[in-house]
């Protein structure tokens, strides 16, 4: 399957969770991960957001797609997800 | 056709962009949009994002899809959308 990852967090955990979605998914943009992800490494992601956000402050949507092949993205400005800063 | 756009843009536009795509789409959370859309009002949202943006140091993705039927989407934490703050 394929997935999107939205998030918007307390700036006190942005870095954790950067890092954390980049061990399963592609860094797109600010806050925008996505990439294909197997139903395990889906669950596996899951509780790692639970274990980082604050469920009471911080919001996380994941869209998820069968397969990427209906999804078509276009990128208008600066690509940043081909050079992504090091934090 | 059914679209997700998220932005990552100067804060000084920030406010610009929100109050524009939400005259065609639905906001969900901070930098995140969607919706039902037709292929018009997509090309006047790309027009009206090419207006706003400066292309050298914002990035906005356009995620398409046919419909919305094969979309998933799965909330973690605190749910925004329904309760948009007035800018």
């Amino acid at each position: 399957m394929y997935v999107i990852v939205v998030y918007d967090v307390n700036v006190d955990r942005v870095n954790r969770i950067k890092k954390f979605l980049r061990r399963y998914l592609t860094w797109i943009q600010n806050s925008v991960f996505e990439g294909e992800i197997t139903p395990a490494d889906l669950e596996e992601v899951k509780m790692g957001i639970r274990e980082i956000i604050d469920e009471d402050e911080d919001m996380v949507v994941i869209y998820r797609l069968p397969s990427s092949k209906s999804l078509n993205r276009e990128i208008m400005g600066v690509d940043k997800s081909g050079s992504e800063e090091i934090i």
